[in-house]
């Protein structure tokens, strides 16, 4: 008998309130970190100064934010996107427990809610909840995304179902704690000067002033998420329906412009950041294909207080993705990503 | 004076009986670990989730068999087939000890037969047989293969000779032993539900449903593991001799998709494997190059006992590569690789 | 507002006797470690076998001269070379305390002289000391380099500046004590036979088989450097003046075809050296690009004793690089890479 396995699930398949333990599990190896961490260029430190994380109370390098993010969507990926037709947002994602080189993050994802589309019969929205935990059962990030899937078959009625209310899942950013004997400011010279809390106005817009082309790494390294979705690596998948999968071209992976713009905005507004608190919403607002150059810029929304924290201040942003296309001789600006972001940032006054 | 020293050996260079201790070694890194494990998507967790890999009695990720055999064969490759023509089977392939990160493998390589060909006078076959050591002098991997080699010069008499027999390496899949008291059974959602052994019927032929387009990552991985064939990573050799080297692209190392075909058969048939036992034959049997999508399929051929283990059983498969050719206007598949395996896998009357 | 940052100093931002203390630091992972050794296949078992690297005295795997010198060059890139339009010159670069995995690595550089170009306004060169040192404080590599900047502004006068001498620092080869205890012999069989202090001749030159394609691959190693430059990695930036970017292509970083030729000159030169003295003068004569296959050839200059290590001897050679580019029906050679680089390698006499 010929077997093909159906891969992931259709709109139909979903119940509300449904549970996933997602297969496999990921440990964070030299390997992932090195390609990550550096993929994305980030530029803070703690990722990758061992001396410099240890001497700020962590056991060792950090997963920077596009990683720890990464590690814990791809494993849903299977299980709840596979058949998607886009991810519509993601929301109120909030960080936990540092990610370090030897964890092992097992991800679960619950049932929100499932709405079918009011115009097109063949898909609708899945709304769930993902949270990932390490192997000592702390939650290293927890989110909440909206997603654009098929339905396997049109007939099939699909009613609007959802739970009363959201979940709530207990997740605060777990910082070492100040200790002035520490004595930070002695390493103080390998962050910027100017990128501390009281550095920062509201209004201010960085046009973070690098760029970063997309090669066909974004294969290799969406495989490294263990990310089975085919639009990104099925090159003949896509030859044979090319004007179902946008023109011909294999897709970008959301994963990797969201890891490419946290670090191009990292030396703008990141290397003095002690994490990231929470995503509040974002989204992939155009495609990345082979060849786009990727650009960021950061707006800052508000700064505030951190709530048992006088070292540290929360800085609200807006980080926005974008490339450029050209249209004839002209080249147009266009949107790929937004992302409300709120930062944990040092102050001068404790740290420098 | 100028030296140019040639590389590898030539079909008239080898005698029977020669003992070939192969340079340099290697220590499996985790940058090697996750480059290979990652790239091959394998989903066993096993060489994925340390606590998975804990808890199944093993000191840490195991290397997948795609990268144990790939870290054993590339080491012998500059002194069996630097000159070689083509890779013509695996035979007897044997995996032994597990891989873990930071074991250091070293290769020797006796020579079994070399046979001229008989009908053409620049060529002709070696047959070799293989055996990887770890630090401990453990054996994780022995096996014969036939290369078919180019003569340096045509006009050299080379006599058909062989060993009266191929010495035996014994050589056996170690595992660790079943104990209930580790519980398998909470893990039991790491993987899928319907991979156990009792799942399998013979007969089946399971079409894997994803496919991995080929980019030029394939030399940056070849080159990790030490594969110094020119025809991979040279295109300058091939631009001076186009007709020679088919048509005048680099050709994939053959390891690349006897990786991905394993990988791509792991959700299907591999998720609740304990290891590969046997490749009993292997053979590429079509080219890959960039661009080309890699798919696979996995015929049940024999179900049996696991001496001495009734928690596992061996199920013998074939496992089929292919890929898909334009002619013209439609695409004709084309058959790639080939490999009988026999697998070590778990019953779920004790795992789940 | 928006704020765009200034990236990197132009020409009139340079004083003489500035010292720049490099931000970030850089801690070698293993996935930093393969991605760079493997890519430049070195064949010294001392950066690949770690039972062999500790059977020498080593800790743990060394990296290859060509990865220290990339840890410790990129991270001076941002703050000394981020504005430049050529490196001009590497010179007495010495090599000091091994970088293990795990190692951290920081850095800082001395401005030793500023030069205005006496032919064009916008530009002039600046001759810098980069040191690194690891979390012990020892040295790893120290360096001069000349680098040719751009100036922001053309009006602005610049005046040819320098210090009276350029600072000493002490940096040595760190090499473990010979120990006849050590067996070195048992192990002679992973390296070449004929590769040791007393194959040398002077006024030999090797010219180095094998060849090696650059792939895009060299925009994901860059960035594993933090090398910040967008010549390499940001194609819009090009495309916007293709005049300026030499055509309208990428430049792969220099680092890359350096790393490369030091490994391609392994097997032949390199694999019974244990580290790089010095490299007395160094440069890139030729720019590579994506599709450029990289070759190379040693010429042996000069043999001489190591003072205080009977069992080694140092030999100067010339490395250098070049790879072929079509004219019409023909190929021709252009030199890339010119470095003068004394080795220190094992006497046959102590070794095998």
């Amino acid at each position: 008998m010929l077997i093909r396995k159906k891969r992931g699930n259709f709109l139909e398949d979903f119940r509300v309130g449904q549970l996933f333990r997602h297969k496999v599990g990921k440990t964070a190896t030299e390997g992932l970190f090195n390609a990550f961490t550096e993929f994305g260029m980030t530029t803070n430190p703690l990722s990758k100064n061992l001396r410099y994380a240890q001497r700020y109370g962590f056991k060792g390098l950090i997963a920077p934010p596009g990683l720890v993010m990464n590690m814990v969507f791809s494993q849903s990926v299977e299980d709840i996107s596979e058949n998607a037709r886009a991810n519509l947002e993601y929301r109120d994602m909030r960080f936990g427990a540092p990610v370090y080189i030897g964890d092992t993050i097992e991800v679960e994802t619950t049932i929100v809610g499932v709405q079918p589309s009011s115009k097109e019969p063949d898909r609708g929205v899945v709304h769930v909840q993902t949270t990932g935990r390490n192997q000592d059962g702390a939650i290293v990030l927890t989110l909440q995304r909206k997603v654009q899937i098929w339905k396997d078959n049109q007939e099939t009625k699909v009613e609007a179902t959802a739970l009363n209310e959201v979940p709530a899942i207990p997740c605060d950013l777990q910082i070492p704690a100040y200790q002035e004997s520490r004595k930070y400011r002695e390493l103080a010279h390998l962050t910027n000067p100017d990128t501390y809390f009281e550095d920062f106005t509201v209004g201010d817009v960085f046009a973070h002033s690098r760029g970063r082309t997309v090669t066909t790494a974004h294969m290799e390294l969406t495989a490294m998420l263990d990310n089975t979705s085919q639009v990104h690596s099925n090159q003949y998948l896509v030859d044979q329906n090319p004007a179902k999968y946008i023109g011909g071209q294999l897709i970008v992976y959301g994963g990797i412009p969201f890891n490419l713009c946290l670090g191009l905005s990292c030396p703008d507004v990141g290397d003095n950041s002690v994490g990231d608190v929470c995503y509040i919403t974002g989204r992939h607002t155009g495609p990345v294909f082979v060849g786009d150059t990727v650009f960021a810029s950061t707006e800052i929304k508000d700064k505030r207080e951190y709530p048992g924290r006088p070292d540290l201040g929360i800085v609200s942003t807006i980080l926005r993705g974008h490339k450029f296309v050209k249209k004839g001789e002209t080249w147009e600006k266009m949107e790929i990503f937004y992302l409300e972001r709120d930062m944990a940032v040092k102050r001068r006054s404790h740290y420098a």
